[in-house]
């Protein structure tokens, strides 16, 4: 089972780590990080750098897809190289999935017209600009297509996906050899959860990060 | 703030990056990987490299040093020069920390005798035996020192750690960033929570793969 992650300069790291540390644990599983250009893709932050082992054309028809989010997103939105790719890769695949803001890659691409999805709590709108039918849930699935909210909601999709793909006692030995029994030290998570102060500083911050990129 | 995040040859990915992407996130905060050898480090599964920036010696006095986990872990038991420079670097750090089996080397360089620690739930045998005091929580604080159990116990770790350095709200804007809002589909993320045979087979296939390994 060939999974391809696709990764690209100012990608969100644990958007795309998440769940390859989930999907390449599954049986059969053989995880591939592919890019436009191979070689070293460096993150939103600067401080990180993942390897793309192979391009776009050498591994044209994964069985599961998955499209990461951050920054770097807004460089794919205009992408034809990679729109075309992930239109023939979604025809033949068995799973199309994103975490956060990749979903407004897929989106882009014109993968989820029509279709439920879900993204990153503050690109919701966009993601329903460009024709999905937006459903503010963590994880979302409409047929063979699977996203996630923002970042760290990769995992519990990824953890979906395992049960879907290989059973519920894989997905839970996994879970296990990951020790996912979050206990996060405060229930600030989610708009809904955190104060409205920490959630109007993060949304000022977006537009401040926005204003200022390259 | 230099932070310091010790990544090799065979580690597990989401130890060093669930942290790295909080602690990324901190005001005024630098983020290095750093490995003996800089370039690319190929972790447990083969199918993901991150990229060491730079070498040991070039990053002697980090403020906070991470050491993550994995099968790699093994090979840095003996592992002189690294341990010098963990001592090195922990008589001035202001923190010092690990994830899973990170604690392991840590102890293993003589860092951890009579403290308080964890690590992944099946190496708590190994950790005790190298001096510490075990405490079979997610994370557990002892003076500077943080340790995390197995690896998503980090992202939790490296909250509370944003919190200790910078203060609740900025803890909380993070995992607002993060949409840090878990939901596992499934209660099976400690060996208390999983069914019998799961961690029975996780167990067998452990020690499989410490059979196997080269």
């Amino acid at each position: 089972m060939d999974i391809a992650i696709l990764i690209y300069p100012r990608l969100t790291a644990l958007d795309a780590v998440g769940p390859y540390e989930v999907l390449s644990r599954l049986p059969g599983a053989r995880v591939t990080f592919v890019a436009e250009h191979a070689g070293l893709q460096r993150t939103d932050t600067g401080q990180l750098a993942l390897n793309a082992d192979v391009t776009l054309e050498q591994l044209p028809n994964p069985d599961v897809l998955l499209v990461p989010g951050g920054p770097g997103q807004s460089d794919l939105m205009d992408h034809g190289v990679l729109h075309e790719w992930l239109r023939t890769a979604h025809a033949s695949s068995t799973w199309t999935t994103s975490v956060c803001t990749g979903s407004l890659v897929l989106g882009a691409a014109g993968l989820l017209t029509g279709k439920r999805a879900t993204s990153n709590w503050q690109a919701l709108d966009e993601l329903r600009a460009l024709g999905a039918e937006v459903v503010p849930q963590r994880v979302v699935f409409d047929g063979k297509l699977a996203t996630a909210a923002g970042v760290t909601a990769g995992i519990d999709m990824a953890l979906e996906l395992a049960a879907k793909i290989a059973g519920v006692q894989v997905a839970q030995a996994i879970q296990l050899g990951l020790e996912y029994d979050p206990q996060p030290p405060f229930d600030a998570g989610s708009p809904e959860k955190a104060p409205a102060e920490i959630v109007d500083a993060v949304r000022a911050y977006s537009r401040f990060q926005e204003a200022a990129a390259p």
